[in-house]
């Protein structure tokens, strides 16, 4: 028979997946000795079968029944006595974190009856009262679905009518008359009393979480995050404790280190008198834990032992939640704690010194979702910027946007790519699409744990919270602040790294590795089988991509340096040359700017492997657009109708209708122009050979590589090589040196990959083009696809992944593999990398980490991705870690 | 050590590679005691020797030696003996049959001294200087490159001065005076004497032969019959033996049947008193063979004795030539006959009820571009037309197109794609290549086994040879035939069946099966294991499907079905639809008509299968041409700024940009638009679901299966499967019947070979679709490819043969064995067919055998030759046959 109920001295936290998270923390630290108020957990598997059956089973509610009688035991409290009452918080806890998705009741017990019972035994009816005010409203709005603000507008009402300023000041007799009024609206908005009967409160309540599992913020926020929808969440039944019981109680969260610099230190809010609520809502600002040790010093040292414990408990930095009752602490939460990126690295490097996690699972530690947001820009420190507000710095990176006070308005225009700033008081879990799409979030209220902080960390959004000096007036779509009004439109920058807001758009800079950020991803490089290399087209990227670590180019394309405004006419007139004599001739005008790029490129990654490819795209693309060509002929002919300009453009648009294609992308471009009309690559491998030989006599050490793009046939590859092989051998015998360098392809159609063995004959090395072998392998042309039926397929889960950001497994995978086994099993020394996309997505890397690749090669900006993704794939496929949940 | 030279006595047909066609028949009939000359043979690999030193080796030349001095023995006579002079013919002769293509040279063996000797031995001065001149003519030409053209003028010369109309009036006295001047012309184009060394003449003679295998005809001829470049030709050595020593003697070829109809009964031609170049040069017209019987019965007789002992033996019909000196018959050479298509189909079909040959053979001994030209068409029987002259039916069918005088503007206008029929006295093998790009030849002279009519049957083009009424003028470009004027350019008919020539263009009718090519296509029928299906999407195509052997549909195209003009304004309004709903309302309309569509063509089909894909092309191509519609809408907008009608123009346009696509041939098109749009799809299902309901009603036996296109995704064949086998369970529910109407798909798209595990779990059948699957596995798009780089690439063999003609076996055809292993692993009921072109290439097929395919489907016209080719490649597999060579 299956066991739905646990008591917190059942559980562990190895029964995460059927406790859940808050579940399995609860009856961990009650499996150590730690203060946890007793109570149980209904297990996931309890919401699974209420979500197949609709309702909750007799089973589940006996045994539910039968470990709350346990509870009362324990407490010596009974659930609805008068005299001494059992009250409870319902919480919800799924085995992934999901904050603010879910829902939680507290003070859950209570009636007319019970609330007196309460008063006498707190000799508190202030407090009691109040607490019968929370659940009701609670309960009201969770529950039953009776609006939020109309609760809140009967408590305004009642303060304003007493002059009341803030929550604290309401009196017994004041709570009286507000539960009244709400116990009538309770019956208008539900058309029932309400319920007395703790038993049909708690059954309700707990309902209620099962159903908010699949409520539409809780399955936007499994989407954003990759959770999968059939985890179910358990339901936790804890004794209530009381933080606002007076002020020797309190409520509060902490981390165990910094979660925003990492810094090794408690860190942490608490509001004395208030439920746990009040500080999560953000509504009243909380006071930092640092003030603790001084109003309660016993109960911050024992909060500092139990951190302590907690954290190398759980070898990892935790987030608490904590209630203080009459001095006595009681541990409510404990989980690893969400921290930003930069905290991630600090953590993780510091516990490997402190010896707490081994190298393999600090690489485990921190996501290459993190690693990307330190790769965020920051305002340029040498700007001038107008601060024109501070507020609480919430999550890190700098971000300029148009103001937007109105979520689903920020959603709609952050989605086609406008920059948007998200301006609030506070945010909710109904705002998630719209916090999302924008480029930043500032908010007028809270703290660094409320709602917009907590998310906007999660995904890596620049935000700003409680900038209190900011007047909102969201009616007229204006901010003032210190005399500055700012309208909708207008352009702002966020600070989320120092908390300033700034006038108009400011220049910003790239991030750089320093710090413990580089001693992260050494410890990554350490781990690693997989090389990384950049793509790189300029000496400029290859300077960077090299200070981001990438041990070579991977792929440099030449084709952009045809673009340049000096050297575009003169390929002009190569394309509209009719003789390979004057096409040599126009050439011969690019090799020594090609010298130079090649010279340069080579110099910035000297001593590491430089992967050149020649001429790729289709020889149109070089030409101008037909609609102008023929513009300025018409235009031309009516001045000067016999100008060798006028000739020159003819011929331009007479090619260029030659050139025209149906399908461009599956035309004639690549290597298929390098064969029929070789003075290209002669040119191209020229240049590449005099760049190398300059730098060899130069002290340098060139090692370039030659890539011949879009070979499909070995035929192809043979008369390539031979021509590339002769003029690489010619040049350096005449230079009297000796330099390897070796000749290879891009592999990018599917003929290549299933002639693999063929083509390896020929080639030192395969680099996979899985851009394009994507478009051949699929059959879709990117540019169409993207704007035609790709969205919905995405929508509708026809492909699960957009195959052009991650690498499509089953079958271009099974490509790459065939390839792989193919290539190698005919020249064993064959090198075999990707450079497509995919070669700077983590998941793609896991999968060209399996299929036996030697590298990746991806843009230099995702190179520090690239390199813990490829050091924790390695960690993962050693299998000798623990893994931890982040 | 290497034996370089064979006496007929030591060789045999089994050393055909070694001793080349020639030799082995000449071995062959001397190991069976037929009546040739003595002689040897200098092998195959004496000529590879050759071209690799380029000179004859000392050991071949003392092998050589050494035979003559044998065949000095055998005939008691000797190399320039000038009393008993021994006499040779010396001709080349590969292993695969090269007409005209290779020289050959008789007399050799005379000079100044031995003419006389001959003379005294043959009581004949005539015939031995006639003899003399022509051995200096033919090596003054073949070997030395001496001009025919200035031979033949001296000989012109002193006919015309004698009054000679005939070269057989021309006397010794004047033969000596010919005999001088040829000396004289030898000497003044060489610079050496014409040498009087019997061995001098031998050597140059073999090393001529040797030589005129990589001459530029011989290079074409290969290329043009895939005959591989390296397997060099033998040299014969054979004891002259005269046909022109009198009224007694005479030259001849004969074929053991009928080679142009297959009749069982001995056909030729031979000339009295003659050389056998005299019968092949189509100089002076032959008679035929049955006039043998009258002029010299007994010669007659054993003639007929040899060719029956020679059809047993080879157990093929066989090409003979022969001669006559002075009564006795000797045979110069046999070989399997070169046939027509027609004569082969009836060769083979009589061979196997005589017993003569198994079934098995008779598939293999007639070619599939016989059935091919087979089934060429024919002048329509009930045409009225207008024959201006007749000729020799050399080359059976019939073509109409411009007439063309010269070759090199034959070839010229017909590479790129007019029709011209070109118009020679005759031709030679010069001109090959504007023979082959001619629909039709005709020439004035000639007979069955001139150069044209036997290149041209060869070839399948039709031929008329021997049109003697026709005057023609090349100078003028005109000819006369019975007062009427044909000038260059002017149309005309010809009818090689009947030899007939006509004016202008006539009606023509297809060919049909029947007779013997009916039978013979049941033997075939009977051996294949590779079913045969049509492409076919009219009721009309399907009906000539059927007639032609036609198994059912491969792949019935419904997109045709809408571009019927009283369909495509339904459809275009449906694509300019804004929602399903108006979409399904412009479907509504078109189901009834594609109902209709499919009911016929079920109902032709009927009782075999018919596999229907749904839409495929993009939506684009079905709209109106982008600038038609603006200009349309510029008119338009003149005069009526608001109708109905302008409005719909605009919004096609508007439609028409958003369709638009970079590459289409990989965009948004097959089930792409099928999931997007599902009303497409949903109209097409119910259509064929009625039209097979109303079917069976009637009593017929419907059978269609549902075809999904461009299917890359397990998902995408799932969703759309579920869908279409609703709407076939609803409609054959609602009408209470019981009809299995599978669903499969096309495999078109790499991935869906690659993932066919995955798909196959939903689709009854595979159907490759080798056009696209071709495109995106080469990446190479075809409209774009034809036009730039494909050419190139098989000119320069980069490719060896088009991909889109003969699939590719190494990369398309990898896929296509991964997609048949992975599919029938997860689907073992799994059909396997190819809908693609290269379901009707003989080569393709045979790939498709031995993938495992169960059906071939092409189109209707290449049925017969699919039939062949599955049957042959079936032959081949059992390996029980004899190959013979055809």
């Amino acid at each position: 028979m299956a066991k739905w109920v646990y008591d917190f001295e059942e559980g562990s936290e190895q029964m995460r997946n059927l406790l859940g998270g808050k579940g399995a923390g609860l009856s961990e630290m009650t499996r150590i000795g730690l203060p946890v108020p007793p109570g149980f957990t209904i297990t996931t598997e309890a919401c699974k079968d209420y979500q197949k059956r609709g309702y909750i089973s007799e089973e589940i509610k006996q045994e539910t029944l039968e470990h709350l009688r346990k509870l009362e035991e324990k407490t010596a409290k009974k659930f609805g006595d008068p005299e001494n009452p059992l009250l409870v918080s319902v919480r919800s806890g799924a085995p992934v974190s999901m904050p603010g998705m879910m829902d939680t009741i507290l003070n859950l017990g209570l009636n007319d009856e019970a609330v007196e019972g309460l008063k006498k035994l707190t000799q508190n009816g202030r407090f009691a009262y109040d607490s019968y005010r929370r659940f009701i409203q609670m309960f009201g709005d969770v529950v039953m679905g009776v609006p939020h603000e109309e609760f809140e507008k009967i408590l305004s009402y009642h303060k304003e009518k007493n002059g009341f300023k803030s929550d604290v000041e309401l009196t017994e007799e004041v709570l009286k008359e507000v539960i009244a009024d709400y116990k009538k609206l309770y019956r208008e908005h539900t058309g029932k009393d309400f319920p007395q009967d703790p038993m049909e409160q708690l059954f309700l309540a707990i309902e209620a979480v099962f159903k908010s599992w699949n409520n539409p913020r809780a399955i936007t926020y499994r989407m954003l995050n990759k959770i999968p929808d059939d985890l179910g969440t358990a339901v936790n039944i804890v004794m209530m404790v009381f933080g606002n019981m007076g002020n020797d109680s309190a409520t509060g969260v902490a981390f165990t280190r910094n979660p925003s610099t990492g810094e090794k230190k408690l860190y942490g809010e608490y509001l004395v008198n208030a439920q746990g609520e009040d500080v999560v809502a953000g509504i009243r600002t909380p006071k930092q834990i640092d003030e603790l040790k001084n109003e309660m010093p016993e109960t911050y040292n024992e909060l500092l032992r139990v951190a302590n414990i907690l954290e190398h408990h759980y070898r990892d930095m935790q987030d608490m939640e904590f209630t203080i009752e009459r001095g006595k602490l009681y541990m409510l939460q404990t989980r690893s704690g969400k921290r930003t990126a930069r905290a991630a690295v600090k953590i993780a490097v510091d516990m490997v010194k402190e010896g707490l996690i081994t190298k393999e699972e600090a690489v485990l530690r921190v996501s290459t979702e993190q690693i990307d947001q330190l790769l965020h820009k920051m305002i340029d420190p040498k700007a001038e910027v107008k601060v024109i507000a501070k507020g609480l710095p919430a999550s890190p990176g700098a971000a300029s946007g148009k103001v937007v006070f109105d979520v689903k308005e920020a959603a709609q225009r952050g989605k086609i790519g406008e920059a948007v700033i998200l301006v609030r008081p506070e945010t909710t879990p109904e705002d998630l699409e719209g916090m999302a799409h924008s480029q930043g979030i500032l908010t007028t209220r809270g703290g660094m744990t409320a709602h917009a902080a907590v998310v906007a960390r999660g995904m890596g959004i620049p935000c700003i919270v409680g900038a209190e000096s900011i007047k909102l007036d969201l009616e007229n779509k204006t901010f003032v602040v210190n005399g500055v009004t700012v309208r909708e439109n207008d352009i702002i920058t966020i600070d989320g790294t120092t908390g300033n807001v700034i006038l108009g758009e400011v220049p910003m800079v790239e991030p750089e590795l320093s710090g413990e950020f580089e001693e992260f991803l050494k410890i990554a490089d350490e781990l690693r089988k997989l090389g990384v290399k950049a793509n790189a087209n300029t000496p400029e990227e290859a300077r960077r991509a090299r200070s981001y670590g990438a041990e070579g180019i991977g792929l440099c394309r030449t084709e952009r340096m045809f673009l340049q405004p000096d050297r575009l006419p003169v390929m002009q007139d190569m394309i509209i040359a009719e003789t390979p004599e004057e096409r040599r001739e126009h050439l011969s005008k690019l090799e020594p700017l090609q010298k130079k790029d090649f010279y340069e490129i080579l110099k910035e990654m000297d001593g590491f492997p430089v992967i050149i490819r020649l001429l790729d795209p289709p020889l149109h693309e070089f030409l101008p657009q037909r609609e102008r060509l023929e513009k300025e002929i018409e235009e031309l002919r009516q001045t000067d109708f016999d100008s060798e300009l006028l000739k020159k453009k003819e011929r331009q648009l007479k090619r260029s209708k030659e050139l025209s294609e149906f399908n461009p992308m599956i035309g004639f471009r690549g290597c298929r122009v390098g064969i029929i009309y070789p003075e290209i690559y002669e040119m191209q491998t020229q240049a590449i050979v005099d760049a190398a030989i300059q730098l060899k006599k130069e002290g340098f050490n060139p090692k370039p590589k030659i890539m011949l793009p879009l070979i499909g046939h070995v035929n192809e590859m043979r008369t390539l090589r031979e021509k590339v092989e002769k003029i690489v051998k010619d040049k350096l015998n005449e230079a009297g040196m000796n330099l390897k360098i070796e000749i290879g392809t891009m592999v990018e159609v599917p003929r290549a990959a299933l002639t693999a063995d063929q083509i390896a004959q020929y080639a030192d090395f395969f680099s996979y083009g899985t851009n394009d072998l994507t478009q051949t392998t699929f059959a879709y042309s990117r540019d169409d696809a993207e704007g035609t039926f790709l969205p919905y397929y995405l929508e509708h889960k026809i492909l699960e992944k957009d195959p052009f950001m991650t690498i499509d497994r089953d079958g271009v995978g099974k490509l790459v593999r065939i390839g792989v086994v193919l290539g190698r099993h005919a020249n064993p020394s064959l090198e075999i990398g990707v450079c497509g996309e995919h070669g700077g997505d983590p998941e793609s890397i896991e999968f060209f980490h399996y299929a036996g690749l030697d590298y990746v090669s991806c843009s230099p900006f995702r190179v520090p991705i690239a390199r813990l993704a490829a050091a924790q794939v390695s960690v993962k496929e050693k299998g000798k870690t623990v893994f931890v949940d982040k």
